[in-house]
């Protein structure tokens, strides 16, 4: 339906960002949320159309698209806050000591923006993770320009929240070259976009091998850019035994939903279901598979997607002591994701890599430990994880504190008798984990830290007040907080 | 004199490491900063022998020597008291909304460690970005373990380093995995150490190909980790043309202090100095090159330093139309740096890469443009920078401000009527820039922000108060500050 953009338009588009870049990065950070909040408002204002063409697209159902299109205009808006709050700059401030040997001058740093992100949309959340999604608000809020390569499953979509955001644009007076939109099903156009010598950051959401493949690109540019990808996650849960005694069914009916939500169709489904062997892990696996074998299956994202997900069940249910444990009673349709759970004994699992991998999908694996200390070497083999859960009593996790260290270890979000789907959007969210989760722990996809990913520190070293950034200048008419000379404040030099 | 650490002795080297990392990361801030004081002191107690040591194998005056223990210590003793201080830990609380639709739950974030990081010594900081110098100290304060790669030209000095932060290790009880101390020569310790799976960090100061050779290493690992490499900068330093008319004799006198500093040998050496052509640039030139036939030659690093300023020198001084301006009256013994400056035309140093490179000593290039407009084009062409510099009046920076945004966009710390040489320990300092000065921007290797370099965030979703970590708790028992539903506080919940 849409042509993939050729080299000479991808060159002509990142000219146009660039040169936007030194337009845009001077926005004041107010100027910066009225755009991004009329974003919000344009996005709204496309009203039942958007719905009617991402459901079409996506197969999500209306109220699904519903809730999705409000968080992605509570994220412009609460990113528009927090961008004017401005903590995120993280100023600093150390004022002269001229009598110091040798003298001290004066010193004051704030974060500024990187330049020309790239956006690859999510194929599952076709509003909150892609063309107006976290990335480019968070991008936007940095003060960079932003390229959105529209994922080609819900492409029209993506088309239409760009057209609301070239509105915006054009109400904010802004240059055009502030946001661009690009659509390419060939993997030629993510590789001139992150080849591109103006792209300097790349933000990304899907699989293991595309992140993997854009953070590969990006590290082997002549200037290397960061790419924050956040990949594949099997979100382990781990069963402790004093909260099972009390507790197993209650447990497996709130996870019969989790892994089942959204068809499975999110980044922190729980794949991985760990609990040590006896009448209790008995009881939950009964109940859940009871759960399970009553959910209908329901219609996937895309017909990859789906294909894939039979494809990756189905190798993992044929590995060596995995054991089928239940399946939904109702057969899968066209397209469809048949909710499943198998098991396998911790040994089986820790020594087979195939069982590590993620299963896209309504599909969930129960690990059957020995002891808590065959739970704590599944903990030790377990890669990288956006989530991991303990379901615990405290008595659980005081006794079992080596455990309790192992997990939180591989983790970027730890939730205590919860479930990881549903991610939260507030500045205490973190979204991102140790490798292969993400390509790099040290920031988060959600929450207003994620602008930090696109923006990097500068200091000026004996600046007049005049002529400093308003951000810096003594009288603080921002009223931000800062820390000058090592206290945080809002006091004015 | 010292043998390389075998494939075997790094494998026990880096799993006591990664056995240490345990314990250390739930020392306590206060425990820590005892720690870092505790090196701090015993550095202190080696007395006139590490001087001895180090003026032996450096060549550096015992002065310089003394200067930089002291900023050493300085560096240890400041970031223990910020480690203590917290805010770094960019602790975050939102509260449980239990009546919205979906419930909210409490979620709380903090920074915490990374796990065992791998530091390369810098020859020509042989204690301050050392065996004990700046990512050491950073480390240790974010809880991760700390295993030194000697710099070869400075073994000895690094051994004696090396043991008295094992006795500090001893004193405050911790597992001896906390710190180790590995030579090596060639460059396959330096590999076998970056590609260890328990190796989940790096930070080096040195040449851009040592640089990149570890950032490559780091990145093609199965699980790729980060590496903040500080590189290469020349510094380029921009004369504004108002500045000029009244400053240039002066300036030409600061800067001939400034491009002999220690023999050249700082990675903020000014390497550029770009003027318009005119009377003021000739009356500049001629007093910097009547300074700088005054200054006597003084002994570089090692050998190797100094072969290679010769060799980078005259390559440099062989381009096409660079033209030899002053070199120092008095001959260069062994080893050591002859004073030097050239010039080019922008015209011909916007076409030749070699002119870009660093010439590691005390030579600076300049740089002579038609106008304004084509000092630009020379910021334009110039890689990125730990540091930029403008020597202009109110009037130059208000009436050039392309050029100024310019040259903010390609360094990390942008200086105003002053010299780069000289990096401040504070808060506010920025050491890091674009690519290829250093393989990450969004970091800074000098002040209290380079902990930052070394740990990640973990939310923690649904805890009871009690199992929090103290940092997180309601009462908020250590002080800190932390962001309580978006707004920063020190109070309790």
């Amino acid at each position: 339906m849409f042509q993939d953009s050729s080299k000479e338009e991808i060159n002509q588009i990142m000219k146009s960002a660039w040169s936007a870049f030194h337009i845009y990065r001077k926005c004041s950070l107010a100027e910066r949320a009225i755009f991004m909040r009329a974003i919000a408002s344009e996005i709204e204002a496309l009203g039942e159309e958007l719905i009617a063409i991402a459901g079409k697209e996506t197969n999500l159902p209306e109220a699904r698209l519903k809730g999705e299109r409000a968080r992605t205009i509570f994220q412009l808006n609460s990113y528009a806050a927090a961008c004017e709050r401005g903590d995120w700059l993280e100023a600093r401030i150390d004022t002269a000591i001229p009598d110091k040997n040798p003298p001290k001058p004066d010193l004051r740093k704030m974060l500024v923006p990187l330049g020309p992100v790239v956006v690859f949309g999510a194929s599952n959340f076709p509003f909150a993770y892609s063309t107006a999604g976290g990335d480019t608000a968070t991008a936007f809020a940095a003060g960079c320009p932003v390229i959105v390569k529209a994922h080609p499953a819900h492409a029209q979509t993506s088309e239409l929240v760009a057209k609301a955001i070239t509105k915006a644009v054009e109400k904010a007076g802004l240059p055009g070259g502030v946001f661009s939109h690009v659509h390419g099903k060939s993997f030629e156009v993510g590789q001139t976009l992150v080849e591109h010598p103006y792209t300097k950051a790349v933000g990304f959401t899907g699989s293991f091998s595309g992140g993997k493949q854009l953070f590969d690109w990006a590290n082997n540019r002549k200037e290397p850019i960061p790419v924050f990808a956040e990949m594949s996650s099997i979100n382990p849960v781990f069963l402790l035994p004093e909260k099972m005694e009390t507790a197993a069914s209650e447990i497996a009916r709130q996870y019969a939903g989790s892994v089942t939500l959204g068809v499975g169709q999110f980044c922190t489904n729980p794949g991985l279901l760990i609990g040590i062997e006896g009448k209790e892990l008995d009881q939950f696996t009964a109940t859940l598979a009871a759960e399970i074998e009553a959910i209908a299956p329901a219609t996937m994202l895309h017909e990859g997607i789906s294909k894939n997900y039979i494809q990756k069940r189905k190798a993992a249910l044929s590995q060596t002591d995995v054991e089928m444990i239940s399946v939904s009673r109702i057969e899968a349709g066209e397209n469809q994701g048949q909710p499943t759970i198998a098991a396998v004994n911790a040994a089986a699992f820790i020594s087979n890599p195939v069982l590590h991998q993620e299963v896209f999908g309504p599909y969930s694996l129960i690990i059957r430990c020995k002891d808590v200390q065959q739970m704590l070497e599944v903990a030790q083999h377990i890669e990288g994880q956006l989530t991991a859960t303990l379901m615990a009593t405290d008595a659980d996790i005081l006794h079992n504190s080596d455990l309790v260290d192992a997990v939180q270890n591989l983790c970027g979000r730890f939730i205590l008798n919860g479930v990881p789907t549903g991610v939260e959007v507030c500045l205490s969210m973190q979204h991102g984990g140790p490798f292969p989760s993400t390509t790099d722990s040290r920031f988060s996809s959600v929450g207003a830290d994620g602008i930090k990913r696109f923006a990097r520190p500068v200091a000026f070293q004996n600046w007049s007040n005049a002529l400093l950034p308003d951000e810096l200048k003594d009288e603080n008419p921002l009223g931000i907080w800062r820390t000058v000379n090592d206290e945080l404040t809002k006091d004015a030099i």
